[in-house]
């Protein structure tokens, strides 16, 4: 759907009274969805992943709002801290939604959803797609965590028990974690494993954020299971009746773990 | 953590120079997490659900830019184009990120995401994640889609087959409707279904907004299956390794769709 001449002039009266630097402040606007701000209007910055991880830790730690406000600041906040208006207009805290999987529901890792919504302030869903699916392959291959934090650990010291999760979504990856390591959900430990899983994906994030900045960002593509089961279930295949690119091997290879629970569990 | 002095003075100024109008353009802050906009500090307004499912549809619809950009842009778009700052000063396309469950990955239905994120705007996780649960566990419950635009339709006009998710995540909500209606993933039937899926959660969403709003808000709590499960695998229970509330029946009653989809799969 295309803009209309009432919802263009209100994008334009936007933009010249707000510029670059963002929003107008006390106007409503005059026709639907038309608001101040540039769509993906923001400028991204190369960043260095050391840091970012850094912050990231700490912002997980910080009031306890978690990984996505963590992953998220770590990019957002960064570029505020360094240059202000617009990243700085931000409502920080709203990140928090993230937590847990969402308000403690265990769906979508926050600090992937942190960094998937920093990149959403720089590129439409063309050019931000494949970047997110680079970030998300590579979470559900890796065993984590990797950062230490040494001396400045805000939960435990020292190393940490690590494991592959094979899923972007935080139940699998936490509870998977939690089964390989025999340490509990609700233990110091698994709180200071995902605020070094948080500054991971900081890294990691900021690792396509400044190859996407540089010309320099290539996607690795689909896992091999998305790949084999897209065969039949793909857009305009024989089963076109599958939405997604999460990994098809936890729930849909019949392990023990999606057995019937409900009678006859151990 | 709590906030360090310099962190405070930093939080202080923004207040005194942003004000309730929102953040202070130009200056970076001089300690990490210090920034300018209040925590959790816009104020929340009753809104007209039937109003709200309208502008829901239409902003899935506009630009494609989906779920989860309607639902939030329903809730707090609408607050912007009645009352101005804060909420113009949002950069909306960003909910974007949520489309099709992030990135076509299929994680948590991105309309869900849209509300839990504008409710985060005006509350902390105690009071939030609640609400979040009341219409988290809704969408599990409810046969979509549930709304008709009527001759307003942008997709598909009249009546569609509905289906139960069990489930708050994309791939699960969009797979079971697809294998139910027997309606293609990538047909125009199923994006209309979802335009309408978004409208539904935007008016349950408002709904308990405004309840909450009025102090009326109360929750009804765990799924049958998360409270079975929970009795051993809760907080401090014998086997503390579970994270999330999602509904527990889709992945583990051992049903068809979870056996080995790798080897004799017709």
């Amino acid at each position: 759907m295309a803009c209309n001449r009432r919802e263009m002039l209100g994008v334009l009266g936007g933009l010249l009274v707000g510029g670059a630097l963002g929003p107008t402040v006390g106007k409503a606007v005059a026709a639907p969805f038309a608001q101040p701000a540039k769509p993906f209007g923001w400028t991204a910055h190369t960043l260095d992943p050391a840091a970012g991880a850094k912050t990231a830790y700490d912002g997980y730690w910080f009031h306890e709002y978690g990984c996505c406000y963590g992953a998220f600041y770590a990019i957002i906040g960064t570029m505020a801290e360094k240059f202000g208006a617009p990243y700085n207009q931000f409502p920080f805290s709203m990140m928090e939604v993230g937590k847990s999987g969402i308000s403690e529901w265990g769906t979508i890792c926050g600090a992937l959803l942190g960094v998937a919504s920093a990149y959403a302030l720089f590129w439409g869903r063309k050019e931000r797609n494949p970047m997110v699916s680079e970030l998300f392959r590579w979470y559900e291959q890796t065993a984590f965590p990797q950062y230490d934090p040494g001396e400045a650990a805000q939960g435990v010291k020292g190393a940490l028990p690590t494991s592959k999760s094979d899923s972007v979504l935080c139940h699998i990856s936490v509870s998977r974690w939690c089964y390989t390591s025999k340490l509990a959900q609700s233990s110091k430990e698994r709180s200071e494993r995902c605020s070094r899983v948080t500054a991971d994906v900081a890294a990691k994030g900021i690792a396509i954020l400044n190859a996407k900045i540089a010309g320099a960002f290539t996607a690795t593509g689909k896992s091999e299971a998305v790949a084999f089961c897209g065969e039949c279930h793909d857009k305009g295949k024989q089963a076109d009746n599958m939405k997604g690119a999460m990994d098809c091997t936890p729930c849909h290879s019949g392990s023990e773990h999606v057995q019937n629970k409900f009678k006859n569990h151990p």
